[in-house]
């Protein structure tokens, strides 16, 4: 199935910027399977972006986030905000739009009009999935959700990715992790801007939150110091604070212009990320001619050039005009 | 420190060459950091590679790798063979030539002349990792070893892409794994020639051959159906029979041609890492230009340009030769 560029982007288009969930679902699943509409979609949606609040939520399985995500969205809603929910999940091969597990974890607020949940899990490469995950944060942006809640599972590289392209993250632990904190890999932790303790009834809440805090003090004196915020999902009993420390680290960021930073920062990995994509593909499509790929394949293969030699070659054959620029490195 | 290429890398490379240590501990040194000197040093050593025998050994942590990896080589050697080991741990924040690891862990070969142990660890992204790990074997083939063993810890895709520059590869398990057997990802199955039962004086070992044995039925009938070996690496029962299924898959690639092509593969991969390499150091290198991505960054945040339109516009400044092969995707 190609979907090509055309009058179909343009009504899909317009009926995410009129807020319909039919043209919002679909305009996401064409982001999520890289369609070749892609382009065309976010063009003519982008100008409608950057308005929506988007707040990450992470942290390893079984943390129960879901739950969390729900209740922070109902919270939102009480307040009268559009919520939007982006679910990644690195590690499933499943394919998007599970939409049964997205009414079973979230039955009570998947009837509410004002919130739109979608799932997306790997398909390709992982880059192809942090991708995916800021184009449909721009999808719900331009459809005028007011807080887009991007959830991911798990505590590795592939979620940190992800969730850069939240303007707030909240790290998700729970009681009993113990000596796991220190197993948890850093870069999930120095990414938290909250730290939310769910499942705050459990034993070893109250030790989880000290062992964080004593480990914040470890850190020193950042300008912003992560608030930790017991809850306890089923009940919602947190839940005010935790949207409470969200929304004061939005705050923080207006005013000491960090958020402008970050989103420069997201802005040019994105852009990095989609020119590497056109690198890779443009590499390919002159793979077979005579100064191509395969050509440089065997060379290396039959050792008559080493591999920085002929990498040197070809990208001098692809790059003509950067020749004097990409002189990064002898070779 | 910068290390520039010059009469230093010719010194170092014949070193390698003539199978100095120090030579060979330098180079892989220059290697792993990603000094200027590297293209100069492989330059110089690649016609001497292509002719040790590379395996990959890989699992997850606690299965024993190390003491097995200490053993396989010791079988190596008193066949006659020059062993050369690199371990690398993708988790671990430590910086390479982890010497006192070392010489703790493979006590009993350490002293060996005709052995040589290198640890590297995570500095910088793991892609750097992975071409770390091909530029150290190059090294240690140009400087005469036979038998080069990659040891990996872990077992996500990582530890994949790295052991991807061997010619066989085996997968190290434990007895009582057994659920979690599925819980390993699918691409770590995928990549073994050969299976290792270790610590098979434990119980349970049986079970697990016979676990693994089901799941292979269940793949159907590849051409190379990994063999299953069951060893204890403290004693060295069963190295002989898991270096025979090793040798057994290296006759299996020479004869079926499949040793060729996971070579050119290799070769493949390894050319399209370094040239993306020198196309992101290219974009870097014009970012603050007119026409660069500082400019296109700003032009995004202000909502001036989408991503794609800004990404293809830029492509198109840096890769003018290119442009017409690029159009892989409207925009």
């Amino acid at each position: 199935m190609t979907a090509a560029a055309g009058p179909g982007s343009e009504e899909l288009a317009q009926g995410v910027l009129e807020g319909r969930a039919r043209a919002i679902g679909r305009a996401i699943s064409e982001v999520e399977r890289d369609s070749g509409s892609v382009p065309d979609i976010l063009r003519r949606l982008f100008a409608q972006t950057g308005r929506a609040r988007i707040l990450g939520i992470t942290g390893p399985p079984g943390a129960g986030k879901s739950t969390l995500v729900q209740r922070l969205a109902q919270a939102y809603r009480r307040a009268g905000h559009r919520v939007g929910i982006v679910a990644v999940d690195p590690s499933s091969p499943f394919t998007g739009g599970a939409i049964l597990g997205d009414r079973i974890r979230m039955a009570e607020i998947y009837t509410d009009p004002g919130v739109f949940i979608r799932s997306m899990a790997t398909r390709g490469t992982l880059g192809g999935l942090a991708r995916a995950t800021s184009d449909a944060v721009d999808v719900l942006d331009a459809a005028g959700f007011d807080i887009i809640l991007i959830e991911t599972v798990g505590v590795g590289q592939d979620e940190v990715d992800i969730v850069r392209a939240a303007d707030t993250t909240a790290v998700v632990l729970v009681p009993g992790l113990g000596d796991d904190i220190q197993a948890i890999k850093a870069g999930i932790l120095e990414i938290a801007d909250v730290f939310v303790v769910n499942k705050a009834e459990r034993e070893g809440a109250d030790r989880a939150v000290s062992e964080l805090s004593m480990m914040l003090d470890f850190a020193g004196h950042p300008p912003w110091r992560p608030p930790i915020v017991k809850t306890s999902a089923p009940s919602g009993s947190g839940v005010p604070e935790a949207v409470g420390a969200l929304e004061g680290h939005g705050a923080y960021l207006a005013q000491s212009g960090e958020g402008r930073h970050r989103r420069a920062l997201r802005a040019r990995s994105r852009l990095l990320a989609l020119l590497e994509d056109r690198f890779r593909r443009a590499v390919e499509a002159r793979a077979p001619e005579p100064d191509g790929l395969e050509e440089a394949v065997r060379a290396v293969q039959e050792r008559r050039e080493d591999p920085y030699s002929a990498a040197g070659r070809l990208f001098d054959a692809l790059v003509r005009g950067a020749r004097g620029a990409a002189a990064g490195r002898p070779s």
